[in-house]
């Protein structure tokens, strides 16, 4: 019988159960090998615990329980010839899509502010602009910035995307690289990050980024904190130059209770909360990946170990 | 020369400058014909100060300023052999759809509930629905109506209309008249309001549509304030029925000081700027639809003077 070991820090017997439905003619277990067991060509986990990976005997096959694999390659314990398979189903990219277009749509149309004028019952119509006078980038056009893009575009937003390759998005104008990332966001009044982290982007979202877009805009960060150089953030946010930001992911989570992000009035913070996984889909997406492998079939979203995503 | 008389209320010579750009052979003018002049074929009017419509010799067609002309027919000024055309334009309904789907899609994600655990520097994901989990109603799928709903199947939401007619709209469900009206509701999370004010839809929306909806659901209302039995929202917010509304409409505009939609803690407010006007997209549709009416084309958006919309 194949063996599939279920690493995943929170409840991992209940998803080895979920498996042992979709996949009846595997062994699926949560207990970490012993040396010298039998062959464990498949492993599941998200954030590894120490030891764990490197410990499993004839490793074939790793299954991301996150899109982002950052710690799985930083944990140094997946061979360069194993390969990794993210976690991007389509739960996943429907739930980044509508929180992102949620804190885009509740600015655009000036939710807060009439909050305001609600508490002190005042009827003020203020100028609302359509969706097609404003200018929005996403940074990274894959799986969930590509989704979110196309929501843009859909409500008639003026909208960029930004990538490594120059991916494009139908309606969507297109920016590549590094060269080009300040015209990609020059002007823009909403900026949404969807990027992976890796060494190319790690810091990239800094005061040259937050100065190059129109003044009082919006920042988004759905992706990593580790994009983001956080002084700079704050500094902008503080002189004005951006009028607010909504923020789900941070350098170190749980966010610690000290943080400035915390209390600024202009930040929303929420706890990594965008794209949570769907167990079920996530079960069944990770199953076909494991048929798929088994059968030599191409499988989606496999991580370039160069790329670093 | 023809003459085209703009009878808006605020700031009527700046309208008729536009209109002069885009009619140059027109005589338009802001000033209420004296009796005996020459026939004004055209008439521009929001909400119709009492006396104008009557007292225009020669009119042929009425352009409303707004998409919604309840107040035009309880004038009673405009003959029933003289046609109506609403303004619906592309910015109205854009401006409708993404209006409604901000409060949607910051309800369906939680955000007012993350400021609350912001507050507290409270680090705790709260269990979140995939669109596809949640059914959404849209009560009209006319213009504004059809739009939202377009934009809600594409989230991925569970998506029903209910119209008249029974119109259809790709990938929802369709319910017809009043028959259907608990049916089009039941279990439904997001209720959304996009019914003209008619006759048969005063009223409409009372306690026993809330109470078909999935307890603890969000009301949405962008069209007016006449459709909904006041008394029974509020007992329904009170209960726990519902979980909130966002209230764009009143039955009285501006909202009165003393209203208990302003306090209520689970109501947003805002003052009637779901879909405003935007001037030039609007002179230029009005102004297509008076070249239409010369050459005697189809003018689309009529006014059904039978059915009141
Ligand atoms: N907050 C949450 O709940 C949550 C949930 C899931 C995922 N995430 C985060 O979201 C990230 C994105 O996920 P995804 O599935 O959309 O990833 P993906 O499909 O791999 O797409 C990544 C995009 O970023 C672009 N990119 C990568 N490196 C770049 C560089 N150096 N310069 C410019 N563009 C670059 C890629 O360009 P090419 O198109 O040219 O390859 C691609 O368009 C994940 O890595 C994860 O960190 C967050
Ligand atoms: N808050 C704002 O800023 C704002 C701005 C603009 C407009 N509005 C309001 O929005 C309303 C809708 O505008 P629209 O352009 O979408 O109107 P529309 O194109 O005429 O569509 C009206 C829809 O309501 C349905 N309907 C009418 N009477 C009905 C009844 N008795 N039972 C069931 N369904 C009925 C119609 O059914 P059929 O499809 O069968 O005809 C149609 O689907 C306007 O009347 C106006 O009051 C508000």
């Amino acid at each position: 019988m194949k063996r599939l070991f279920i690493a995943s820090r929170g409840n991992p017997e209940q998803m080895a159960e979920m498996f042992r439905k979709e996949l009846p003619d595997f062994d699926v277990f949560t207990q970490q090998p012993a040396p010298g067991d039998a062959d464990v060509p498949f492993i599941v986990v998200g954030r590894p615990t120490p030891g764990v990976i490197a410990a499993v005997p004839g490793l074939k096959l790793v299954l991301s329980l996150n899109a982002g694999i950052e710690h799985l390659l930083a944990s140094g314990e997946v061979p360069d010839d194993i390969p990794i398979v993210r976690l991007v189903d389509d739960g996943l990219a429907e739930g980044m899509s509508d929180w992102v277009l949620a804190h885009a749509l509740a600015w655009h149309r000036n939710l807060a502010a009439y909050r305001g004028l609600q508490a002190r019952r005042e009827w003020s119509p203020l100028k609302e602009k359509l969706a097609r006078e404003r200018t929005v980038t996403v940074l990274g056009a894959g799986a969930l910035g590509g989704m979110a893009a196309r929501h843009f575009v859909r409500f008639g937003f003026n909208t960029r995307v930004w990538s490594r390759s120059g991916r494009t998005i139908e309606g969507a104008t297109s920016f590549a690289g590094q060269d080009q990332l300040i015209d990609a966001v020059r002007d823009a009044e909403i900026l949404v990050n969807l990027l992976p982290l890796t060494d190319e982007t790690a810091n990239v979202i800094d005061a040259s980024v937050f100065d190059a877009m129109a003044p009082g805009g919006f920042f988004i960060n759905g992706a990593r904190g580790g994009q983001v150089v956080d002084a700079d953030l704050l500094s902008r946010l503080d002189s004005g130059q951006l009028s607010g930001a909504a923020l789900d992911v941070f350098r170190t989570e749980p966010l610690p209770a000290e943080d400035p992000f915390w209390s600024h009035p202009k930040v929303l913070v929420s706890p990594h909360v965008a794209a949570p996984t769907h167990a079920h889909i996530a079960v069944a997406e990770m199953a076909a990946n494991i048929r798929r492998f088994e059968k030599g079939e191409p499988i989606p979203h496999l991580v370039d170990r160069q790329l670093g995503y």
